[in-house]
């Protein structure tokens, strides 16, 4: 079953053994590397696809796993189930941290290293927090499986500490969140909170009551969701209020820490703090030995290609594309699809007939954001929606979009069960939390 | 909502404020701990439950999270959830570290105490590694979600690592999985596991064949299942052995490694061993400034008083309580459930209006253990049941077990769609698994 090792000029690094004929690399399995490796496997074209983790993430569902009402695995398929059947594409777990475009092979953490005739980087975003590192330890954004995990974890167990404190300032700062950014994600983080705290938590508690938990959601811009029309955004704005949501625009953060945030000049005592501000490309750009823009994207042509390295292509959140109206495209899950699918298909024509890449146009299906229960807003350009309408027309189409018939089936019934019960089914606070229960503070002090 | 202090003449001990009328503590909120508790509050009887995790764990299907069959919130619910309804029950997270029987205080680890008039101990039993605790790192056992979690994504991993790495040996070691212990919980663990590599990985992998691993069960004593019948554990090893699992028995282990398991002085390199052999009572004796027996359980008498300390109980696999025929009750689900509920609906009645305790009397109601995917051995004493029939009445029997509508209709459709289909929903590796890939072994050296 295993083929012999082909040693490399440098012996530190062992190559993969190689598989005959064009050979594809595409780093990062997320909604844009996956769809290239699906196009390069239903053509037959023999294709490696590398991650980090061992799943593919339905990242656009996450907050609702920081959130308690889903599971990590109900939104996450391994990637090797999801290209199973294709056998010409084959599935490494591993690091990306450089590329050589001489040699060509794209290099991992642990020393070995991948051969390729064409590569895709598609290694997406992470969070940026505008220069000030040291805030990420206090404000986890929300990209990954653990990422959420640890939202839940904080914002469940400030619950937890806030019933057995006895000083009332420390409870009320304990029952305060801060949710930075008002964007999609700090939007729906905001609800989903409110929610948690209105209907899930309520009965729960003895000494403290979670509905009268404070939700903040801050935005530097004087108004919310700066992607969508201005009637959608005020609309979220308004149905976030009435669900207890205090929203602060125009307010710029000047500092995070353990227990604060700091705002306009406010210091305001916190429990837990969401990051879901700034975005930064993943580090494509210095594998490539190339200058990226601002947020680290790198500026590639309408064949995805990189100028001036012949057979490299970048999509999705890595890549600064632009659009018919002369702007850069949105850093969308189904801008990186749609990508995805053009590339994969191009690149299996033109290695199967020589057949040139086509330019990519963008179709824009809509863009949604959920706020709180039963409302989401849903801007399709010319059309727009908003309320329980919106919601439904989400759901189903989340629930459609996610991968994996066993996830759609249960995903569905979870929401099911939540819209008729209000109740969450995830609440685990992970890793022994009883153990780290940190000691009340005195109200003497 | 916050109460006044109560200072106590420890200063550096704070206590949580108290309620009016008699207060039972009790510590765990396992099988036997969250009876207590709900028989308490549907009387009304001010207690407060604590516990290190906040939710209350079904340990029988634990090894259905650890070979990604169910996600760890299926089979978990919050304590706070559970015992919500109850108004006279309160829920504290932290860890136990003593008992003050003087001062009728249990002491927390975060430097709090909680004062009782009656104390339940049941916190349960952990892994025991007959004095090897150096084992521990290198063969988790299976008690708490984390436990799960970890050996998850070990399996996982090795299989992860055999199929990039080029030496045959290596490959080999790495889809070698060890079950050391015969018991239920290895019996389980061994026929999922052969299980997981027959069928739900099968078709994912490209340089390895999943189906080919090698699931080895190792056993001191000469025959499986030492609980059950001999004809049931004769069943089940034949049946483990249809699975291809290799059953080792009458041979100790002498030793495990990282990387190898010493069982009847061969050294058998492995990727991933799982520990179900010994169990360890938890700390209540040395708490309690008692002597334990051999396991660190606590003699009680038969109603579960602890001779000498009045109004201080010890229930589950805590307590040593001796069954009709004078032997020991087993360290079982049904044992801890049934104590639980007979002591708490005792100290209600006998918190209320004086009556006395009675002594309990355990009613076996069947022992059961999975083999594989469709069989299952029952034992009811007189009766016993094998195979298919046994398999279905055994899912029946757990769902109706489990904590939460929610998680009993979940796991319901899981375990359906998995019948029909061989798929394992939850195939997650936590942590960011690519960036700590080792390195493979080169087969030259």
């Amino acid at each position: 079953m295993t083929e012999a090792l082909e040693h490399r000029t440098d012996p530190t690094r062992l190559a993969l053994p190689a598989r005959p004929g064009p050979h594809v690399v595409i780093v990062g399995a997320g909604f844009g590397g996956i769809e290239v490796a699906r196009e390069l496997g239903r053509a037959g074209v023999a294709a490696t696809i590398v991650d980090r983790q061992n799943h593919h993430l339905f990242q656009p569902l996450l907050y609702q796993v920081a959130t308690a009402a889903l599971s990590p695995a109900e939104i996450a398929e391994p990637i090797r189930k999801v290209l199973g059947r294709y056998p010409s594409v084959e599935v490494v777990l591993g690091e990306v941290v450089g590329v050589d475009t001489a040699a060509r092979q794209v290099e991992l953490k642990n020393g070995t290293a991948i051969r390729f005739d064409r590569l895709v980087l598609a290694s997406g975003a992470t969070h940026g927090y505008f220069g000030h590192d040291e805030w990420a330890e206090h404000a986890p954004g929300l990209k990954t499986i653990e990422d959420a995990r640890k939202l839940r974890s904080r914002v469940l167990l400030a619950f937890e500490q806030a019933e057995v404190t006895p000083d009332p300032d420390e409870q009320r700062r304990l029952m305060t969140i801060a949710v930075i950014g008002g964007g999609p994600t700090g939007v729906e983080m905001a609800g989903a909170l409110a929610e948690l705290s209105r209907h899930a938590l309520s009965r729960n508690f003895r000494r403290i009551d979670p509905s009268s938990a404070r939700i903040i959601l801050l935005e530097a811009a004087p108004r919310l969701l700066s992607g969508f029309p201005e009637s959608l955004a005020a609309f979220a704005k308004e149905r976030l209020e009435r669900l207890g949501v205090e929203t602060r625009l125009g307010q710029a953060v000047e500092d995070v820490g353990e227990r604060h945030v700091t705002v306009a000049g406010e210091r305001i005592p916190v429990g837990a703090v969401v990051w879901g501000a700034g975005v930064a490309a993943s580090p494509g750009a210095r594998w490539l030995g190339l200058e990226g823009d601002r947020a680290g994207r790198i500026r590639v042509g309408p064949d995805f290609q990189v100028p001036g390295l012949d057979g490299i292509h970048v999509i999705g959140d890595l890549a600064l594309v632009d659009g018919e109206d002369g702007k850069p495209l949105p850093g969308l899950a189904q801008v990186a699809k749609q990508e995805g699918t053009h590339l994969g298909r191009g690149l299996a024509r033109n290695l199967k007939s020589g057949e040139p890449l086509e330019p990519f146009r963008y179709r824009d299906r809509g863009n949604a954001a959920i706020v709180g229960r039963h409302a989401a807003v849903f801007d399709f350009g010319r059309y727009r929606l908003k309320g329980w309408f919106g919601w439904l027309l989400w759901a189903i189409v989340h629930v459609y979009l996610l991968s994996g018939a066993q996830n759609r089936i249960v995903v569905s019934l979870r929401w099911l069960l939540r819209y008729l019960t209000y109740e969450r089914g995830a609440r685990l606070i992970a890793d022994d939390p009883g153990r780290k229960m940190p000691p009340p503070r005195r109200p003497d002090r």
